[in-house]
């Protein structure tokens, strides 16, 4: 299959105009990764709900822009008339809002497109169509420009002939296009700069070396794929000279949570003398939150660490710790980079000033 | 099954005196671990060879003493008349020292069996085979005991209410009973001390969670599996108070190389002020090495990273880094525990004294 790109970064889902009747959705099935590449085509409500559901696209942005390409792919299929559509972008709106519970970024979108439904109630189906298919364009065009000014914003800091360590998919495939630890290395990359990325493996679920690995090959950057014991040695034998990652929540004082694991490599960089940085959009950033301490780690099934891809690795009844994210304190963050720039040193007051601009 | 114990450590391997007609050698097959505890009775010289061979019996201690009861399997398979048996002992020397080529336990246990076979030269093969059983016999209880007194030595470590971080499988499953790191738990726990191991699940192998939890657990040992990425937050929350790991190979100044990411485990100890512990007999010290630079590193295979236990979990060509070991400097080890007591501070006179004792 081919797989859409810009510049070097692939893209996780697109917008296809030339299926018949209407134009779909279409997406790379990331639960077959690395293993097989495919194609879904969504030309049915559910099957962009099944898809959000079952993983076959997810990352907070990636998410959002699905679902709102869901909503025309709703409506495409239900024929409206230019009386019952406005009805229909609720009906659509309501049902993928349900597809998973807990992300922010589906009700984010899902609120534009409900919102910019209601800006267009008095017009035509044929008209409010092309006015939506447009809202979603944008919905996704923002989120890479979004993705791509981070990569521009931390280009400068991929060595020349060095190495990164990265941790879990901070990518492409994560958001609509780019990512954030990774769009700074695609930007880097498009540069000319040679290097070589550094992917940790990301147990329990093997996001690293399932998606970062196979996004970064098949965007041509030097791979190599390590389980997560491993990085300390890489940066002991000056193979990494620096740490990106990404980042779930930043509060107000620079604490980051990301992954799990992501502490214990700003921990080995900081022992090493390597700068770690973290990269994420403003909209990362919480700054209700004080610090990190408040806040709240997700704890996930055993049966995560005790097996991988199903195969048992463990006893049965052995008991587990299943920490979904660490949290990494400020002092040990050489800077955070986002689309308004480096934020570093990373201090509540440059924290503030950054976001404020 | 009933697998032999004695206090609470299991035992991998054992004779079995009760097989018609002659005994046989039973041990634990860990390759089925821990999905099935599977017990072998191995009555053929072939069957101890392919066990050795398959990591059925694994660890180099526990290799050795497998070994020296094939031996004994060898000859009693070919019913050998007093005038054939001791070239018979040579013959299945010849053979067992085929299955694991670089196994140095391996070729000791049988040259061992071969020396003292010589000093029986002239007995009959009923009076020599009771005296060559005595010395598998002896090679295990040495074993035994000096795992025990690497535990006695060590025990005093373990923090009451506390918890202790272990790597791999430096446990009763790799020697003849009790193992390295985990004799000093098991003697611990012996006296009644309650404590947590964490047990790293040790990608890419999976010792830990294969192995080592499994033993703990057996031994009533409270036991919570980790991913190996989680080893930082445990320090940072408090949970674990000390990090023991077994040892490959001892330099002449304390330099150890043991499995890979141990190297990570001693760093972040140190970054959490926590102690970090080697436990090993004399035996895996070489003070011809002067320091740990000059250890060779050996690079396995790539599909043991791009793998699980026959699954996929990355690219296929993705290039992969594998370092089987890696070495830790002395300056991150707070003490050595040996058969012969706690060498701490690790400095190269400590060790020179310690090992003249």
């Amino acid at each position: 299959m081919t797989v859409p790109r810009q510049l070097e970064a692939i893209r996780p889902l697109w917008w296809n105009p030339d299926i018949a009747p209407h134009g779909a959705l279409e997406l790379i099935d990331q639960t077959r990764l690395p293993g097989e590449t495919v194609c879904l085509t969504c030309t049915t409500l559910q099957s962009v709900w099944d898809a959000i559901k079952t993983l076959q696209v997810r990352g907070a942005p990636a998410i959002g822009v699905a679902a709102a390409y869901g909503v025309i792919v709703g409506l495409d299929e239900r024929s409206p008339t230019d009386e019952t559509w406005p009805d229909l972008v609720d009906k659509a709106c309501d049902h993928l809002a349900t597809s998973r519970p807990t992300a922010v970024n589906l009700f984010w979108a899902l609120g534009r497109m409900r919102n910019h439904a209601r800006r267009l109630a008095d017009q035509s189906w044929r008209q409010a169509r092309i006015a939506l298919l447009d809202e979603a364009h944008r919905i996704r065009d923002e989120d890479a420009a979004m993705c791509r000014a981070i990569g521009e914003a931390g280009q400068h800091l991929v060595p020349e002939n060095g190495g990164i360590i990265t941790h879990c998919n901070a990518g492409a495939l994560a958001t609509s296009e780019y990512g954030t630890a990774l769009a700074v290395m695609y930007a880097a990359h498009h540069r000319g700069r040679k290097f070589t990325a550094y992917v940790d493996e990301t147990r329990p679920l093997l996001q690293g070396s399932r998606l970062t690995a196979w996004e970064l090959q098949q965007a041509g950057i030097n791979t190599m794929l390590i389980c997560d014991n491993m990085a300390a040695v890489m940066m002991k034998e000056g193979k990494a000279q620096i740490v990106i990652t990404g980042a779930d929540r930043i509060a107000a004082n620079g604490d980051t949570a990301n992954k799990i694991g992501t502490y214990g490599l700003a921990v080995l960089a900081a022992a090493h003398d390597l700068p770690f940085y973290v990269a994420a959009p403003s909209s990362t950033f919480d700054l209700a939150l004080k610090d990190g301490s408040v806040i709240p780690i997700e704890q996930r099934d055993p049966s995560e660490v005790r097996t991988v891809m199903d195969r048992q690795t463990a006893p049965d009844d052995v008991p587990v710790c299943n920490p979904a994210f660490d949290v990494t304190p400020a002092r040990l963050i050489t800077g955070i980079i986002t689309e308004k720039g480096v934020i570093s040193p990373v201090t509540t007051q440059a924290i503030q000033t950054a976001l404020q601009d």
